[in-house]
């Protein structure tokens, strides 16, 4: 074993520093010192729902980015001192129809969380990237490509993919037009893909005082959700509507948005949902959702970033400020991702 | 205004003989000699809950097929002695972009339903086909092509459609699976028409006593619902999953039989439907709905119908015996939907 420095849930307020503790290098892991590390709202569900001891440790962080220092024997893919990026996921049954479709996010044993999961080798708890060190099977590392901002690359892991992975699936591009609903975490990266997709791009928001930053993010159009006539003038009209809002609420509205043959694709609430058939028969709409991604389509995604130079809007903390940033993203005031600099993790001071 | 005969609902359980009048020919009118109509479940909710006076008289069927005996002063595309056939809808606003897409089902002022509508031109209420006459308007008569048969095929224009549509919309084919959920008026279609488009077929049912029927059909594959062992060795396995059960059920297990990416449309339960998200995330499958047919779609399908000898699979009452095939229908005791013989109005004994 190995031990690094992290933070972790004291309780379901707090998380405080503490030595966290790393497997030995396997043949097939590399070692990744963390440099920057996104703040998920699956984080920030993760710690409020906290129980506290018995149970294992509860480090966050899926999305982050850093340096290899180490390989294991078997490694071929990665050198020392390569920048690289890792997401949700770590590991996979790779046996299954979803791994061989190169959809390991769907992997019918469960992947293996990037935290609060169970490594599928030795079954000890799985502890996320708020720390300075991760071990990380080689297959679900990925190569940072040269000219993406490390920090505003961290993002893309788990926000980017997840919003990705629809647009891709759904056939966003030229001549299809997306509705972005909501402008956050995922949907600011929502609207930057999509319309670099080359789709005719709409932003959905409450907050009419969005419209200013969707038209900076790239979007053609701007629509006020409690406004009736913007709503039913964009009526049947979006190919793929792409739902961020991450509590529940009712998808009528936004299913009105949906063209012909369309599909609505659920990617910020993951509870249940209830939705009037009609709502779907009237248009023949579809109602989907998306999250995390497999391996090839987040390879693409990297690749596709770095062509069109999209990272996430982010403000960068010190990784100390954690609870800060907890406290805000629950408030909503980020715009639009936290990324914890683990930096000061080296500071035996903090 | 002109006068023909038929069933209307005296209550709630009965339909009884009575004069139905109908409008004067309009211009672009065609008047239809009624000769068959399918008996569909939406007739048995009509007259289930049927209210009573005051209120519209109420004369189920929206499914028929017969023969032309009048045409008005501007109709081009009939001739008397034309067989046609005609569906669940019998005008839209023909402005809207679902109507110049040719989907008037979809209208977005809604279509004249054949009955319980209302008509565009003269605020009447539209009454059904279970009588020997209706006057439609012609661009929503079809023409029969020759060599179908009028009964089998009168089923056609509305369980028919239902499911053609979503399996034209959702690609069924060569290379695809296709999964029915039900064998009922609507699923025994879904399979003749699904195997005739080239897809891989299964039936799933809770009956193991409908194994028999649906390899007669041409399904290639038979799974019961309730065998979890049957359900699991198909879990993720088929592109399109077509839902024809008619009440509320758990759509749990049959979104575990869609493929990655792939959709299940529910074609038989209209009401609300609650889904857990993770069931449509894992897998990015998708739910959707579909119900009768725009006039492109419902010309196509009977003309491919004519090319693959595809009708309804029948049991053919007189009208007299309508009452008896509703009972019957409320206990699925039918294979597969009750058509009825219209003629025997002409006789004014019954």
């Amino acid at each position: 074993m190995r031990t690094t420095v992290g933070w972790h849930a004291a309780d379901a307020a707090t998380l405080q520093r503490a030595p966290v503790r790393r497997r030995t290098l396997r043949p097939d892991d590399i070692a990744v010192r963390v440099d920057y590390c996104g703040v998920c709202h699956t984080d920030l569900h993760a710690v409020r729902g906290y129980r506290g001891e018995p149970g294992p440790m509860l480090v966050p962080g899926h999305e982050f980015t850093g340096v290899v220092t180490e390989v294991g024997s078997e490694v071929a893919g990665f050198e020392i001192g390569d920048p690289v990026a890792v997401g949700n996921i770590v590991d996979s049954c790779g046996d299954c129809a979803m791994c061989r479709a190169g959809q390991e996010n769907f992997c019918r044993e469960f992947p293996t969380l990037t935290y609060g999961g169970t490594d599928r080798r030795d079954g000890s708890a799985t502890l996320g990237a708020y720390s300075r060190e991760y071990l990380v099977r080689d297959r679900f590392a990925y190569h940072l490509p040269d000219g993406l901002d490390p920090a505003g690359a961290a993002p893309l892991l788990c926000a980017g993919i997840t919003v990705w992975e629809p647009l891709r699936a759904l056939g966003a591009g030229p001549g299809t037009r997306v509705a972005v609903v909501g402008l956050g975490g995922l949907g600011h990266l929502a609207v930057k893909l999509a319309v670099a997709l080359g789709a005719e791009t709409a932003v959905v928001s409450r907050s009419r005082g969005k419209a200013t930053d969707a038209r900076r993010l790239g979007a053609h159009e701007f629509l006020v959700s409690t406004d009736d006539s913007d709503m039913n003038a964009a009526g049947d009209s979006f190919d793929i509507v792409i739902d961020t809002i991450s509590v529940p609420h009712d998808l009528g509205p936004y299913l009105g948005l949906v063209a012909l043959d369309g599909t609505l694709s659920q990617v910020g609430y993951l509870g249940p949902v209830t939705v009037q058939t009609t709502d779907l028969l009237i248009g023949r709409k579809k109602l989907g959702s998306a999250g995390s991604g497999g391996r090839p389509a987040t390879s693409a995604l990297l690749d596709f970033c770095a062509r069109h130079d999209i990272t996430a809007d982010i403000e960068v903390l010190p990784s100390a400020r954690v609870n800060e940033a907890l406290d805000r993203l629950e408030r909503n005031d980020v715009r639009y991702r936290f990324v914890l600099d683990l930096s000061d993790l080296d500071r035996s001071s903090i």
